[in-house]
């Protein structure tokens, strides 16, 4: 299992709506998500807009190019268009920066 | 169980050698922070010396408390003294800044 650490940013006057928004995140999606391997999936909150998320999952590549072939993901992605910020630093997409692992301990 | 997210800040340029410290972390240490409660403990670096922690646990305070008490973690925080940026921004220290959780899949 490993586990991915990654960064990308809202607009932070926005964070209560997209809080809301996975707080009440479809049925599909959170199916989709897991049928394709991903676990223990977590999104933080900085105040200056900084998202940081972390996640668990077998094969991040795999998992991830699974998902991006699911329809529902990308209505997902449309409708968390608008609380984005664009930074263009990237792997994965303009807005996802992934981190290095320094440190685990189970 | 609870998901606990925060930020800090090393110096970049000694990134290396501060995943080489915790590659090779005390056994006592590690022993410590498991005594407390603390699990799946991670640590990400972003290039700009931002490291994003990310650690379950029941009790936050709680563990934190009893972790601060133990002789080992002050030695290892006196350790670690070299690499941080103090940026004064704290809730547990002057390098802590707690992350609110806007999202968790199981």
């Amino acid at each position: 299992m490993g586990r991915y650490g990654s960064v990308f940013k809202i607009k932070p006057e926005l964070k209560d709506e997209y809080k809301k928004a996975h707080d009440e995140i479809w049925p599909e999606m959170a199916k989709a998500i897991k049928d394709v391997g991903i676990k223990s999936y977590s999104i933080f909150f900085r105040k200056d807009g900084t998202l940081f998320s972390y996640l668990e999952v077998d094969n991040y590549e795999e998992a991830m190019a699974k998902l991006a072939k699911t329809d529902v993901n990308t209505r997902w992605q449309e409708y968390m268009e608008k609380y984005f910020v664009k930074e263009g630093k990237s792997i994965l997409g303009p807005e996802i920066e992934m981190l290095e692992e320094v440190f685990h301990l189970d």
